[in-house]
């Protein structure tokens, strides 16, 4: 038994938008425990469309169907799926009366044009939709084939999922069985370096453990089956400690982890406070930390240094140095850190200077060259120097030099004495 | 003759992933004029994977897989598509070569695993990756069909897509009558409002218009079906003045432009300088203005003064007005801009306060209530406020800060006398 989701519409064959409904739905039946192998997009064509629900009925149990429930003459979903099956449709007269009460509460008139969204096919239940005025159906034509029909506004889509669908598949046994994942982010380690360390985990049956790379970052997705999500928990928890033992300190967090929240969680439980010096990011580490609400307890802000003279003025950098070494150099990440840590009176300072590209490299200072510099509670300094490539481009080397700066302290803060 | 586009990845299927990899291939296809009436998604199995070529080699001619290129055990795309065929997996030298190049430039150990990646089938060229290791494919297996491989990351994907695919796909004569369009962008006014003013043009037949939103500003796509870009252009010209004229200075720019870039143009064009003093954005404005190479020219650089502390020590905001008005208020957003324009010798400065949310607002001071600063060549200052709503989110509100921001700059330069 397996489902299959098919949305219907041109527009995502266009590439007018994004197929959010697909992402939905599909963590929602992984949720339910209910598999799920295949996603198909198609374009508002009755003999396109009927020749997908010939394929997906060979291979799927539960067929759902996004988009095409309109009032518009391309909206053709309803009528195609009951033409296939051979089953007329039938005005419900349900239908007509709630979203008559819906146009009359937001003071419009009914189109004629909308008394098609009141036709189902015979036998099939309808699906209310609360917010909008086309409703969808949940309907068996086969003994091993269940419908369900989806608007493709992606809220009211959401709504009619919960209120309606899951309760329905919960009745027929569904969601006993549960499929429930975590992923385990890392830092400062590639993807196939990690895989090795850890390839005898992939090929466990339950939990299974799949790596999938992130930008500058590795994934590991630990996913158990069980009856419930304690239960998936006493599979994956583990597993996930024997992970963690391997990776060490490349291993930071999980899910919505990032290394701004667990960098900011260190600093939190520590009570101290953080300041930054940007040259290269120009702002981004700045935000990053301030992408987490409450990240005044412990971030108090910083000095986007990007003209030298700003780096002289604003943060005490020697000029003597800025001429010898360069801004891009080990020994100006130190001093902007240490001058923003002193200016703002904080216990940790981080700078970030590098060349961000795609012009300034040079080939002793290529594009991709980052020194982060971090200055420490007794004024303490270090610097770590990165070399992220010279195809790679400004966003990206801009992004990941943020990271790394966030890994740096991170790093500094699980380890020092 | 039309294409079908094939997302291999598990990850898609338990919706950890929005595949937005698809989306950008369809826009590419339909720039082409290459049809296209299915994507596919399957997962890392190669059984299933082999039914979905199956299937779309009996509809389609044209087969673009993305993801399943990695290193690790489960990516299989490519050696079950030379499976499907019968034609055996070929190391490549060359492929070798330049990954060993690329883990080299990194600092970086080539595992044994990555050799993997070398493997291509046999009779198939090499779709160069210029940015990550997994080089894709261009083969014809069969008279009428051609497989295109990608990467799953997107930013790997798009650059080979343009850089190697689009060229060959031309070579065959794709992309002769073309579909052309330019975004026209609009700061400062909502969609149906713009809707209004330029109504008649949404009936054009060739250039259509049609309105989108984007996030905080409303997009104008004008597209035109000709022979050559070219042609298009002098469809496309005459519209574009006419909507230019009627939307004044809410419009700011085309396609790519931002309110950064705009602003930066300015900026350049008069010989100015610009600094940024930040509290709820923390970072943000910088960071669209440094997203942009060469900004150096006129971007000095800003103090994110996230900390009161840092709004008295490093900008000189007066410590009274800080506790009589608030941090979010017309005064102190006035004096961030002067002071960090003072304190950083520049000729314009800008100065954002604001409450991002969730918390922190109150019945007078509630989420969304931002103030931006200005203070210009003579030292005089200027103030606007902004309410952008209490039911927006966190980051929607930091990033149109920092856009409002950018907008005021941008006006004022366009405007003074």
């Amino acid at each position: 038994m397996s489902a299959e989701i098919i949305c219907v519409g041109t527009e995502m064959l266009l590439g007018d938008i994004l197929n959010s409904n697909a992402q939905f739905l599909a963590k929602q039946l992984a949720q339910l425990g209910i598999p799920h192998h295949y996603q198909t997009v198609v374009g508002d064509n009755p003999e396109r469309l009927k020749q997908v629900i010939e394929i997906a009925t060979s291979r799927a149990q539960i067929l759902i169907f996004t988009g095409g429930l309109g009032p518009t003459p391309d909206d053709l979903t309803c009528e195609t799926i009951a033409d296939f099956f051979g089953v007329p449709l039938v005005e419900r007269a349900e239908i007509i009366e709630d979203m008559a009460q819906k146009f009359a509460q937001r003071g419009r008139v009914m189109s004629p044009s909308n008394r098609k969204q009141a036709l189902i096919p015979q036998g099939a239940e309808i699906l209310p939709n609360p917010t909008g005025t086309a409703p969808g159906i949940i309907w068996q034509p086969r003994p091993n084939v269940t419908i369900f029909t989806f608007p493709g506004v992606p809220s009211e889509m959401y709504r009619m999922w919960e209120e309606t669908a899951v309760p329905y598949l919960k009745g027929q046994g569904w969601g006993q069985e549960i499929i429930y994942s975590r992923s385990l982010r890392f830092w400062g380690i590639g993807e196939s370096a990690l895989a090795e360390k850890v390839a005898p985990y992939f090929n466990l049956p339950n939990p299974t453990v799949a790596p999938y790379a992130g930008t500058g970052e590795v994934r590991l997705r630990i996913s158990a089956k069980a009856a419930s999500e304690a239960a998936a928990e006493d599979l994956i928890a583990p597993i996930e400690k024997q992970i963690k033992e391997i990776a060490g300190l490349d291993y930071y967090g999980i899910d919505n982890d990032t290394l701004a929240s667990v960098a900011g969680k260190l600093l939190q439980a520590s009570g101290e406070t953080l300041s930054v010096a940007e040259s290269c990011t120009g702002g981004g580490l700045g935000q990053m930390l301030t992408d987490i609400s409450g990240s005044s307890e412990y971030f108090w802000g910083g000095v986007i240094s990007y003209d030298n003279s700003v780096k002289i003025g604003l943060l005490g950098v020697n000029p003597d140095d800025l001429a010898k070494f360069g801004a891009v150099s080990a020994t100006v990440a130190e001093q902007m850190a240490l001058g923003v840590k002193t200016r703002l009176s904080t216990t940790w300072g981080l700078g970030v200077t590098g060349i961000a590209g795609p012009t300034g490299g040079t080939d002793t200072k290529p594009v991709g060259l980052v020194y982060i510099g971090l200055a420490g509670p007794k004024d303490e300094v270090a610097s770590f120097e990165y070399r992220f490539g010279t195809t790679r481009n400004r966003s990206y080397i801009r992004y990941v030099s943020a990271c790394a700066a966030l890994d740096v302290l991170r790093r500094k803060l699980l380890t020092r004495q």
